[in-house]
């Protein structure tokens, strides 16, 4: 214990570099990863580079920061609460919320910048994913679906989600998005009707 | 007629054109358009950095044509043959055959590109994203799906494609993401044996 006296500047220090790194993350979110600089984001944020630099060291390291924040966020999205009437319909509400949208904005463009050359970044988003599944999968189990089909039917779901959501910020057609979306809550309304009653699982 | 005289030197500008944008778009296959810069082009493609400039003007002109023609591969990758026996099968087999994946990535990067402060490019997308969702729905009709459910079933179906390859691609869980598949297919193949058959729509 005594090895974790509290400094009172460095709690200062870590308290004032979460507060830029949740600024700097409503700057990406706002606009994107593409053209971001730290001198760009000392101005928005309202300190200095040199501050920036202080807290950051590089763009790099800042960048991986607001990734992993942005990453467990939108991670965060698609918990399911066990007695939600309408899970996939709570899902969909809050993805598709203006604050919702902007998450998904900033996954996508961060999807789309680990495509080349960026093994960071890729590991990154891979993990997301591959944690995002599992929760959902494990989601699914509890909700009656055998465990032999969980992993893929995650797999799938999240993957319908992910590019609807992605049609819509690219389209702005939410008419068809919306559409599509209830066909899916519609086939996955009739394939769960096929699963074995809770009771004879267990 | 006499208006159209084929200049000589004319057309060897356009083929050599043709010629430079080709190569510039494998150099983006390879490498997306983050760091994409009309020397590092010129290097790669083997011409100079002015014939470049004299070609396409600037950096923007040539990342258009670029995506047009990316956008334009993607759009033939998901079309039916009529008689194929497994058109889904096709699509995922053309999709992530390794030239399938290289325009994937690259269409990913775009989409990702497109989020932020990029109208042109989001326009470019969204226009992509419509041109497939409007083939498939008709190919989907062509099938025996009834034209009340085939947008939203052709919106779904692309997103959840265009998902599952992002998730391969990210996470290289080649045995997680085709199982997935199968799971899209056994779950179209028991919706369509509710479509009424043919002759009865006609």
């Amino acid at each position: 214990m005594n090895d974790e006296r509290v400094d009172g500047r460095k709690l200062r220090f870590e308290h004032r570099r979460a507060e830029v790194l949740r600024a700097a993350t409503e700057h990406a979110l706002d606009h994107g990863l593409a053209n971001l600089s730290l001198r760009k984001v000392a101005q928005s944020v309202g300190v200095s580079h040199a501050t920036l630099v202080h807290h950051f060291s590089t763009k790099d390291e800042l960048v991986a920061e607001i990734v992993d924040l942005v990453l467990a966020q939108s991670l965060a999205l698609p918990d399911l609460a066990d007695d939600d009437p309408e899970p996939l319909e709570t899902i969909w509400r809050r993805a598709t919320s203006d604050e919702g949208r902007r998450y998904v904005r900033l996954f996508t463009a961060i999807t789309g910048h680990a495509m080349h050359d960026n093994p960071t970044l890729r590991d990154a988003v891979a993990r997301s994913m591959q944690q995002r599944t599992s929760l959902l999968a494990a989601g699914l189990v509890r909700h009656g679906c055998p465990e032999a089909e969980a992993a893929a039917l995650a797999t799938s779901m999240l993957a319908t989600l992910r590019g609807l959501l992605v049609d819509l910020l690219a389209t702005d057609d939410e008419k068809r998005v919306r559409a599509a979306f209830e066909d899916l809550a519609g086939e996955l309304g009739r394939r769960s009707a096929r699963w074995p009653p809770p009771d004879v699982q267990s």
